[in-house]
């Protein structure tokens, strides 16, 4: 399968994602990768990989790269709603998908997908590369492990996704219903869409304010803000939009135990409880209290505090997860995203938009897929663009 | 009418803030204010108050200190729903009342008390002594200035609030329905349900979620989450509980040229932009897209940074609101905070209570005086431990 130890990819649409990853395999950040084939259906990209890598194959369909019998493994960059169709197809050939996120624009489209690759042996992966961040692999096992204890509280502030309006008039199928089916819930937040539930478990209610074409001529939104109730009791915050210039990327998440404070994605702050608050509640006296109210209640010697830095080096998130995807191919190493997954962050932008929709506090387990498609189907059909979905 | 040129001032209520305030104006932190009486109902406090300050006439009545000609000036530190009665009659007397916060528990009780306070000559002021921060004082004048341009994004995370059991079980009336009204929304959060209006307006609309006795045993809220809509579209968001030992206050500000963010109530780091974010946003092209989409944008080059701190010097907050408002008596001063303003933050408090109660979105301009008090006493008569309101 595998020549020389190493696996026969195949990049399935050369724009901005799949020209970056090119770069990586070959300029050897991927050493369990050889980078064999590209697919694009734009003739001028065609050209473009022929100058810049004139020793690999080109194919102008994602059919004929998959059918081709030289790659082993693809990884779908193309616009969302292909994803679960290539990855499909892929699949039902035998070939190892890494699918771009999301996994899907609809949950309804992205089940078909899970319960399919259930079916076959080829690995089915997904590109959550900031999984692969060591800051939140760190705080992945310190939450795990509750080390702050049940979770009471989440807030994400994410809004360092800013995108001019130059950006969603690139293509025609940009910030459509249509085409891209969405905005930044589907293009830039689902990374932290997927973080924020690998991290703290998946909600179990969503109530959301979205706006659409805020800031921007588009239909979809760029300016999202969601409450999520968890099975638990805690309650989560989710803000993000593309319209900030001074981004924020600030997340908190307090348990019974202690807090952890996540400034842009590189610094953590991690305030470790001596005791619970559960029992520090339960043995405060009065005169603890008279302590308290007047101010000499001495709170930073109830916790230890550690400060975690990661330096996030442009390129290794990504190229880090191609060579796990390889690895689990070649040697079986456990994979850091496994494709299943990807349903998570997609229902809850699905979620985020049906409750914006119905005005409705919106179920996950008891998500209607139907109901959400036939929705997404009445934007798709307002546009005028391009067809429905099934 | 006053003596020396000092304001004759009686405080009724001898609990945690009544004597602070006491303190500071017999220590000398209010130059024009003399402390002439104080009022308790509690003969265990008028005790305490005839050792602490002999000097001082002791009432055991509200009305006795407001009748007894010894005053010219009172405030009222007392269960918040007294702080309307209290305060009507104190002004229907020609006494001058400093109001705690909150003005009072439900929208009909305090409208019908600046209804009121209009017709009298007496001064009615409000204890937002938290306005009186220098730093909140600076930002106001920025934000009234435009310095950030348009409000687009507000965001509160205030939990530092932290409250234990034996805190509710002191008094019988704390974190009850009838005998306070509520929990954080209405004892610690109305500071900044304050400041966050006075800074950025107030909202149209609140959608809540609000946790009920969710880490204590009280019938009232522990833990609040709202999001805001403004008229001009811009979207807030408020969080506030009493269950965090390692507590947040992060404030966010995000405008249309700029960005303000508040840590502890003591940092403030202000971003002006060099060219609004609209501007910057419609001049760009595509090879700025393309420098975006590649890391190159360099937009620590698209605004300025300025980082203010204020100490924060335990008492000045206070003593400056108890110098001001006898200086407005004397000399005709502006007020820090004119007692009228103090339905917005009520307003907001039950607009937050009231969509939890119903589920729906609640209009801040349309708010239903009537249904919230029904609603409230419904949970007075549910709770069976006090007389209903009117």
């Amino acid at each position: 399968m595998a020549t020389e130890n190493k696996v026969r990819f195949g990049i399935i649409g050369f724009g901005n994602q799949g020209s970056m990853y090119a770069k990586f395999i070959t300029d050897g950040m991927v050493p369990s990768m050889d980078l064999v084939a590209i697919a694009d259906i734009d003739p001028a990209k065609l050209t473009q990989i022929e100058e810049t890598y004139p020793q690999v194959q080109r194919f102008d369909d994602y059919k004929a790269i998959i059918d081709s019998g030289e790659v082993d493994a693809i990884i779908t960059t193309v616009p969302h709603y292909l994803h679960p169709e290539i990855a499909t197809y892929a699949l039902s050939k035998g070939i190892h998908v890494l699918n771009e996120k999301p996994a899907g624009v609809y949950t309804k489209h992205v089940k078909a997908l899970n319960e399919y690759a259930k079916t076959v042996d080829a690995t089915y992966a997904i590109m959550f590369n900031q999984r692969n961040n060591p800051l939140y692999q760190k705080l992945k096992t310190i939450l795990d492990n509750k080390e702050i204890g049940d979770i009471r509280r989440v807030n994400w502030i994410i809004t360092t996704w800013w995108r001019p309006q130059a950006y969603y008039d690139q293509s025609a199928w940009r910030a459509t219903w249509g085409g891209e089916g969405g905005g930044v819930l589907v293009n830039q937040a689902p990374h932290q869409l997927d973080l924020i539930q690998w991290l703290t478990g998946v909600p179990e209610k969503v109530v959301s304010r979205v706006q659409y074409g805020y800031q921007r001529d588009i239909a979809v939104e760029d300016q999202v803000h969601a409450i999520f109730e968890y099975e638990n009791g805690a309650t989560g915050v989710f803000v993000t939009s593309t319209n900030e210039i001074v981004g924020s990327d600030r997340l908190e998440i307090v348990g019974d135990a202690g807090k952890i404070i996540v400034d842009d994605s590189a610094v953590a702050t991690i305030y470790r409880m001596k005791e619970s608050e559960t029992d520090i509640n339960k043995n405060m006296d009065v005169d603890g209290v008279r302590k308290l109210m007047t101010g000499q209640l001495a709170f930073e010697e109830l916790y230890d505090k550690e400060v975690i830095q990661e330096e996030n080096v442009w390129g290794l998130q990504h190229s880090g997860v191609l060579e796990n995807f390889a690895q689990h191919i070649l040697n079986g190493t456990p994979l850091i995203a496994d494709g299943q997954e990807g349903i998570n962050g997609v229902r809850l932008a699905n979620a985020i938009h049906l409750s914006s929709w119905t005005g409705e506090k919106v179920s996950i387990p008891e998500f209607d897929d139907d109901q959400y498609l036939d929705l997404l189907n009445q934007h798709i059909t307002d546009e005028g663009k391009f067809d429905t979905r099934k």
